[in-house]
């Protein structure tokens, strides 16, 4: 298992094409506008200090018996799935953003129960290849990144039907050694600072759609893969020398996502994972996108802790925290907090074993997570917003705070109870406008599927027909043939 | 263990006083307003069939290893608690209204942790005396009504600071034998239906309060006990010959509440489980109420289960099942419903062994759990009436129905889809009107408690110093010795 | 214009059929069951006391210039709109209930102008019979029901597709002297006491349904109108002899629906006001929804008043009035209803002279009024019942409260606060059941429209192509000719 | 009156100190970050094209009877009220963000009526010197910032029990000439570049505070008046060279907030419109809340009305717009914004004339607009970041989108539907990122108040005892004298 300073040292190393603001950007590593976000997933490399081992962030390979980075691992008992959740609340206390590292260990996880499906089904190799390659994660401790969603064009259009062939990820062409792939993944959180990258399909496929059925993994600084580094909400302050603006200086906010661009790259057999079995799509993104729809009631509760945390130390030290509607709003804030952890819980708890040996979580409950996860976030920075006070909108800059002319008004006048350091006021301040803005949101509401497709899911899974036949039995309905057909003729 | 004939067989033998719309109630078992709710709790007797043993409403005692009803059983593992929750669920599934036997489960729980922990403070036999009780409760499968919340006069003042001195429960007598207690528990769900009654006291006291620390098990006839039976939304069409308008004609709607009064009624000492222990009754509320308020996202969501099927039957009995607000609004209700059931079982789950080696649930995530609940039921009782339309406020009676003159108007006009029977859509118009109306939603506002003291408890659990500190940690602040000074001065 | 006794009396001559569970109901006006309807109605007739003018409550005639009652006026300025809600408002804050005579008001003001439209475009003499009527209404201030709802069956079908043609209200018999007209209508308020009913088809239309297109004012009376009354939540309470259960004795809940079956009656053609004119169907249910939708942020805000009221009070009797959170909610609860009002007087004050030269409500936002109501009234309901306690789903009966064995243990259990009659305690916690629970809400449901229907008039109208504009010049973006083809295709 | 280009050049010759960043800002109307804000409170000076009069945007005075920018004048009657609110409206569509006037405007109207009041209990000369200062304004067209609110400092203090006297902006010195006053306003939308500044005192006040009950107007380039100017969301932004990244390139966001020093500043008597009646504070601060809360409903609608175009446009460009759930989003938007509108159109209509002739908004009503709008436009900008989908946070730079190398992969794969130019849906993105974060968010919070402001209006202006009174006659109960003292103990 790697350190975070060898994870660090080790994306040194990597010669991914990395591009932000029109400019290449060589040394990823220390720019400022990319650096928090290795910071933040650095802590997934924190899986023990001198010598001693954290049992949490590690857990023994069911392959090897090995002590693994759990971000390696595959989940085989609830329990498993229950420690995933409490860790990614843990880390999401430290970080106060998104580090990342999840979506890979979901995709690994989709894809290791479903290439054993694909493989039974139609004889084919993709599970031996996927264990390969896991082994090699699990060996290496290198973080991958997940990549499901395509650009998609005309959302109103599958694949093949695109005007540009190129909207959805596709195999171009199919060579001895391996495959040769062309198109773009979007929204690749953690993208510039992995070292892998695992791409899946991003929505269930028809025959005319096989060559979009394609799933592999490759390294980031592979020959045609182009990272063009996205803006995020008040991004030019990570550039700036004072911390003071920056609400979240060490880690920045959400997880630094990437248009990642697959100019006609190719991959060789042993890292391919599914290459035209179409009709294994649907499973896979649902798979997936379960997995990784449970972990939203663990790191956005954990960032909802720092939340609360940031509005009880304003409301200190402005003077408010006596206040009934104070208090009122707090506990509705951990209310909404803790609901989106248990519902993490729940879907981790009742997780079951599939086919392949893993357990799955409960794919209703884990979009039932994600769906309150688009609500309650939003609702939380409100009421954040509520108990901060106007302040977050119009604080000065960190330049004003020390300026020779003008830094004793700043002081002066934005100081709270007698005591407190004006900028200490001024930080948790900017800590509020960082976890309740912007991209902080939108990252609630469409990571891991838009509210949308957890509705699809929950409607395909809530078992109607079951829940007719208890209201029909209890209100006294003995169906006649007649009835039985009528229905049937409406539904 | 009893059979549910057993159960009404032994109700018969029952000489608990009944009162009921100003009359008293001799045959109470048979009494129309009364049986739907003998026919609810008797489901939590449906431990197998045919010789047959059904795991999940039976377990094994840990205190004599025999098989026994799960309602009487101790928890142990978080497995129990879980198991609870799905009993709970699946109960409800079945009786559409309240089955009442939990309460009495979780007042057998609270005592037995508390009794054990008084015990060691306070060098009391209390335990031994909640054990002995356990084992005869287990052996002959009685029911036992859980008796927490006294009437309380003036909510603003304490106990023993009433005009009235009984307005909460509290020992008037202590004589070598036992003791005498007067008052009265309000709100009593099967009350009249159960062989005991276990009663605890309704809050956290004070030293002048010491008479109302009292918590015992009585037999429900013992002399001095006056049930009033209270009434509920549309409780008259109890009374009515034709089922049509009952709605849940066979199991009736919530729990058949009674004011439970204790007129000078003697207690013999090894049914007492506190007299006087003032300090504790903080403690058993706690209890009590986290083990109770865990039970709602079980048999709530099995309650939303019925809710749902009811209304997708409406929409294809009305021709709209096929509208995409229709079925947003039904995938909007199981959002909310497992919203419920994921609290539920997540607070199971993270159940922990207390002193006396039982299993609690987590507290905060059970009082979150709760707090759902008061929100979701209405808000699925709202989309429940939107789907079933105008029609269920102005059906008109059964009576109107099958009357030889202007049945066929009815039979006509209130058809929907040709091929229905008119009155299949009026049975499911008003098993909906049953389950989103008055009394249901009443209960499940104030059933374990008022909204108000879930937040209480949440607030008193959710870590506030821990969440600062994360806040500060992250927004860079290092406190100096000053604002922690000034901070401690304005909390 | 009558008084309140005038128009109880005018009822006893009145011959109209009506039933009310399997029974034919000679005497309509005592019966229990109808009666507090009447009442109800009763306060539209009071126009002033002892020979004063109540200048809200009545008008000028814009036809003759008489005083008359205002519920049969037509609205000719903005102000007129104006009033009409401010009365709503304060009869409702005095009936607690639905008072029934603004679907007739609506009715006549919907057909007032629509008539001179269907004249203006067919040379028909339609408008020139509805002010003969109204002129006739006006002189006798007798009260019209408004008629719009039909069964309809199977919903997803057309009135000439449906399996029996008479589930929408349609002419069978085009006479020289008249039509004779088939069918029913649902969900009729007030009906049983009116003296008049208008009726309307209830939703755009096509070729074949012309005979479905019909529009017309016949007395009650008339042969072959059969009134078959509704149930309420708790209707079997208005039979009681005490009237403490009953929440409401005097003007009972909601507003005393019955389905009208027209078993082939004749109206003269000087009552027709349409009779064919299909493509008028569309516009008239837009007036005449739009004129009822404007009033319900009236009457249910008055309602809400009775029920802060009510709330308020329960606190004080039961001590919790201090508390913060009670205050919270009762500001919350004001809130909500204010909102409502805000949304009916925005409607009225922005009222527009239509062809005719009446004054017609601001379509879109009176649909935005009744959206509100169909959320915050329950709401409402939520927030009462929370203050009021669990004490309203279980109160026992009044014969308990005064029964000689037992009233002792009811009179001492559910007191409150010292000093205040129990009794009075029970009365409010029997209002607040009373408004907040069963058809209270689901009128305010679907009275005057279900949810969906506004949302498809909200769409409709809030010029989608427009907001569009605004957002593309702001955003700088200058349509080239491809994009506003592609976007045409798209749309 | 000016032109927009008159106001533009007025500026100019403003001396107005200003700092951002750090740095003093000599040509602060050519400043990038500041010239949206000037570009947008410019279009309160659009009263006429090529001599024509706007009818509008220009009244009558109602002093001199010539005619002036409306945004100038006293309102007189509720139609001045309505007018104000449709101007709000109308220039917020356009603007897209704040325009920074109305604060100026509710400042004079307030300070119209207290002054007159003030003088009719003290008999001071306040109104004279209003009046003059008004002409002066109406005559010159001369931009007023309006300014209430203090630092505050310690919040649970009066301004004299401040550690810091300085927190609350007071009197240091009166002179023969005038008064010299020192502290801060806050949060000071449009400060820099309005001419004039209003100050009026923040909050109720006793006699300690007498000091504090300073109101009055001054120029903004006086002597001893600094401003910084505050960040917003995405502010660096505004000072990048291409304007695709701005989301609203030409306005902006929000208002452009100031900390406003006064550091000793001397204000001649003439300008003076309070100084020491402490007794009015409370009274200032309710009208001029009461006017400012009413405008809410007029310009977050305005806004309201581009984003919901806005995403029906992305919803185009993306080929979504036919979804069902979609459509419904957008209704829903219309619906929440409208909700707003009704709320301001209500509380103008029902405005009522004051002591000083002028008409005053409905203060109940204007509360309730403005406590929708804290929760109506956080739910917008949800419902926003739902339909425009992930993008809007991932989305390249401008400089990516142009770069000669990568250029050609953005303009590729954030593409959306065939046809449509990837910049045009970048630019509608941005725009939607513009409207629904941030900064955008917290102005509708605290602007004009926090949440918490107008709950406790509401709570003094609902009418409880009236309320209960209804209440109590409709449950039937007559108060003994005993009940009514047991109430008046509890209350």
């Amino acid at each position: 298992m790697m350190t975070q300073d060898e994870y660090v040292k080790s994306l040194r190393d990597m010669k991914t094409v990395v591009y932000y603001r029109g400019k290449r950007i060589e040394n990823f590593v220390d720019h400022p506008a990319i650096r928090p976000h290795i910071n933040s997933a650095a802590l997934t490399y924190s899986t023990g200090k001198d010598g001693e081992i954290d049992e949490n962030r590690t857990t023994l390979s069911h392959l090897t018996g090995k002590r693994i980075n759990r971000f390696t691992s595959i989940h085989m008992t609830p329990e498993d799935l229950v420690m995933k959740v409490k860790a990614l609340r843990g880390i999401a206390q430290k970080s106060g953003s998104c580090f990342q590292r999840c979506v890979g260990w979901d995709a690994l996880n989709a894809l290791y129960g479903v290439t054993y499906e694909i493989d039974q089904a139609k004889g084919t190799k993709y599970h031996e290849n996927l264990v390969k390659y896991l082994l090699y994660i699990q060996d290496t401790d290198r973080m991958a990144d997940g990549a499901m969603t395509d650009p998609k064009g005309d959302r109103s259009l599958a694949p093949s039907k695109q005007a540009d062939p190129d909207q959805f990820l596709h195999i171009v062409e199919r060579r001895e050694d391996g495959i040769v792939v062309r198109g773009a993944k979007q929204h690749q959180t953690g993208a510039v600072n992995s070292h892998e990258i695992i791409c899946m399909p991003g929505g269930a496929m028809g025959p005319d759609d096989a060559d979009y059925a394609v799933a592999f993994a490759i390294q980031m600084d592979a020959p045609g893969i182009i990272c063009i580094f996205g803006r995020q909400t008040n991004d030019d302050r990570k550039l700036e020398e004072s911390d003071v603006d920056k609400g979240n200086a060490c880690f920045g906010a959400v997880g630094g996502e990437a248009l990642v661009v697959f100019e006609d790259v190719f991959v060789p057999w042993e890292r391919v994972f599914m290459a035209g079995e179409y009709e294994f799509c649907g499973l896979l993104v649902e798979r997936f996108a379960s997995y990784h729809r449970q972990n939203y009631g663990g790191c956005k509760t954990g960032l909802s802790d720092i939340l609360i945390g940031a509005c009880a130390t304003m409301s200190d030290y402005q003077g408010t925290s006596k206040a009934s509607h104070i208090k009122e709003k707090l506990t509705e804030m951990s209310h909404l907090g803790e609901t989106m952890y248990c519902c993490s819980l729940a879907c981790s708890h009742e997780g079951t074993t599939n086919a392949s040996g893993q357990c799955f979580v409960d794919p209703l409950l884990a979009n039932i997570t994600k769906l309150n996860v688009t609500r309650n976030v939003f609702e939380l920075g409100r009421l954040a917003q509520d108990i901060a006070g106007g302040v977050i909108a119009t604080l000065p800059s960190a330049e004003d705070l020390n300026d020779p002319e003008i830094g004793k008004y700043v002081q002066k006048y934005f100081k709270g109870v007698e005591g407190i350091a004006t900028e200490d006021r001024i930080r948790i301040g900017r800590l509020i406008e960082n976890l309740s803005s912007g991209t902080a949101l939108v990252e609630s509401m469409h990571g891991a599927g838009s509210p949308q497709a957890m509705k699809v899911m929950i409607a395909r899974q809530m078992k109607l027909d079951k829940k007719k036949r208890l209201a029909t039995d209890l209100a006294g309905i003995t169906e006649s043939e007649e009835t039985a057909a009528a229905k049937a003729r409406t539904v």
